[in-house]
């Protein structure tokens, strides 16, 4: 749900039930720009919130554990509730401890990047990393409530938003051609604009559809994939390389490969693919130099869990506004779309 | 389903997917004495089989981690197929591991004991133990198939038996008063006894239908709950004193209680929980001496996962054949159900 005021929500949320004990996820971050935002719309005892230190490499299992001793000894039941404040990291971490604690303790995201609004606090998707590998071990498995707020936009920096800007770009691109006319001349909204409501509440409604239609990813699902295979094959090799960007800068550019893999392959028009290469560069900035190295990214999307057996699996656009899945190419293939001058 | 031909079955389900790779989960036992009746039934490689060593206290963290490490580094993924052979610590940890890598391979549980057959494969619970508690972590996730065969009861000590027997003399006393006419006056069958096939298949149908109806255990699940509150209690206390008895004597003798209980809150007539005391005595043999020490077993009943908030819940019959569930009871009045005589 959307709302003005997370405050008043929250207390609502929880005030009816005085046996429902309130645990709170979170890290330092957000305990200390985001939680004094909400503070005070309920008592919640100090030992019942979880802080842990920022960094995806803190989504990992010894975390989890931490989450089940520490709310498990406090006794947490069935009828508690856990409150993840924060971005994808905490809602992913805290998400999957919820979920797995006594076979499932119900559990409320309140999203406080734009990334986490728009995406990862929607459709149940939890997971921490595990074997190097990120959300290698998870569930899918449904908050009670996502409450979001964009007063904790101006608690992001610039990389931030725009990283959750590249998300709301693909919403637009897979399932509302109108949106996308709206938005892509437009430059980045500043973090107070009252625009980012509709493009906020457009992305989740999207996202929401299709999470609906296929809750365990077996087939609709997977268009939200569209500039992932390749964006996250950047965002891997660019971590190992020790040159890691922001998230949304990958999909970003994984957006474009993969618009000229749709001229190819789904008759998206030339001239629409170029159109969302120029968006693309003029908010994000310039593509990726690795891009003149595809050879080093394919065998990251040979990886991506969501491939079935040896073939790498896209979702594609026929036009901007419609999406298609179920393609998979050959390695040949996806290299023509590196093929064009990357400048 | 149930079979006289596990091994046809498995070349069936697996056969005509050349492109699913095949994981096994099983112990010392399974691999000693029922590997050999379905081996060959598809080529599995070596090191796809990952065998721990039989007992409660494996079923843990550590060896959830080592599943996710081997079978991940072997390139399972989600058109793969993870096989559970063996009891409910097998079913149980292979299944916690298989719903949580990659968020969810597909599995299929072969129960090899009468407990798991009728009880822990049904349903899709699935867990480990933590910080000292049983099933403390875990999800709710179902099976893609359950391949239920009595050639495995070959296999099994007498305890063994007798085990399973307690949650088929549940079955009947919770949902088909027929089905305790039958079986309330003989004797438990032999092994290789053809009347298991019915049992079985009765206690299989009566459990899968309470589970349809509430896969996430918020109502008449909690139905099939009879004689555990008091059961885990005595299990629990037992292990903790060093003398742990086998899971199903432990609820046989919590049905005793339960059944007393029944008299007092839900009319169960008096002579029907003699009948059930009766029964459970000729099988399982005397009432456990902790029984003349209730106060012991409270504090368990507390921990339970299925309570929420500080009362303590059961599933009470109104007559055999005939279950309510939401009824909450004080200590002081739990305590009643224990003093009558024991001996």
């Amino acid at each position: 749900m959307f709302t003005r005021d997370v405050k008043s929500i929250l207390g609502e949320l929880t005030a009816s039930r005085t046996e429902r004990k309130i645990f709170m996820v979170l890290d330092d971050h957000t305990l200390q720009y985001c939680w004094p935002v909400i503070r005070g719309f309920r008592e919640v005892p100090e030992d019942h919130l979880y802080v842990f230190q920022p960094g995806e490499s803190r989504k990992n299992l010894n975390n989890v554990a931490e989450i089940w001793e520490r709310f498990g000894a406090l006794g947490i039941d069935r009828r508690s509730l856990v409150i993840n404040l924060g971005g994808g990291i905490v809602s992913d971490l805290g998400g999957f401890a919820a979920s797995t604690l006594k076979r499932g303790i119900p559990f409320v995201h309140v999203p406080t990047t734009l990334l986490a609004m728009v995406d990862a606090a929607i459709g149940g998707k939890t997971g921490i990393n595990f074997r190097g590998l990120k959300n290698e071990v998870g569930v899918i498995r449904l908050p009670e409530r996502v409450v979001i707020d964009p007063v904790f936009l101006k608690t992001l920096p610039a990389n931030e938003l725009l990283s959750g800007y590249a998300e709301i770009l693909k919403a637009a691109l897979i399932a509302n051609a109108g949106l996308w006319k709206r938005i892509a001349p437009n430059s980045l909204p500043a973090p107070e604009d009252p625009e980012w409501e509709p493009l906020i509440r457009e992305s989740v409604r999207i996202k929401h559809l299709i999470v609906k239609t296929d809750p365990d990813e077996t087939g609709l699902r997977k268009a939200l994939n569209f500039g992932h295979t390749v964006g996250h094959a950047l965002e891997s090799e660019l971590i190992k390389s020790g040159q890691p960007i922001p998230h949304g800068f990958a999909i970003a550019f994984g957006m474009v490969i993969e618009a000229r893999l749709s001229v190819m392959t789904s008759g998206l028009p030339a001239r629409q693919a170029e159109d969302i290469e120029m968006v693309v560069r003029r908010i994000f900035g310039p593509m990726p130099e690795l891009f003149n190295h595809p050879e080093r990214l394919i065998p990251w999307m040979r990886f991506d869990k969501k491939n079935q057996g040896d073939r790498i699996h896209f979702a594609f656009l026929p036009r901007i506004g419609a999406v298609e899945v179920h393609h998979s190419l050959k390695e040949a293939e996806i290299l023509k779309g590196f093929q064009q001058k990357i400048s």
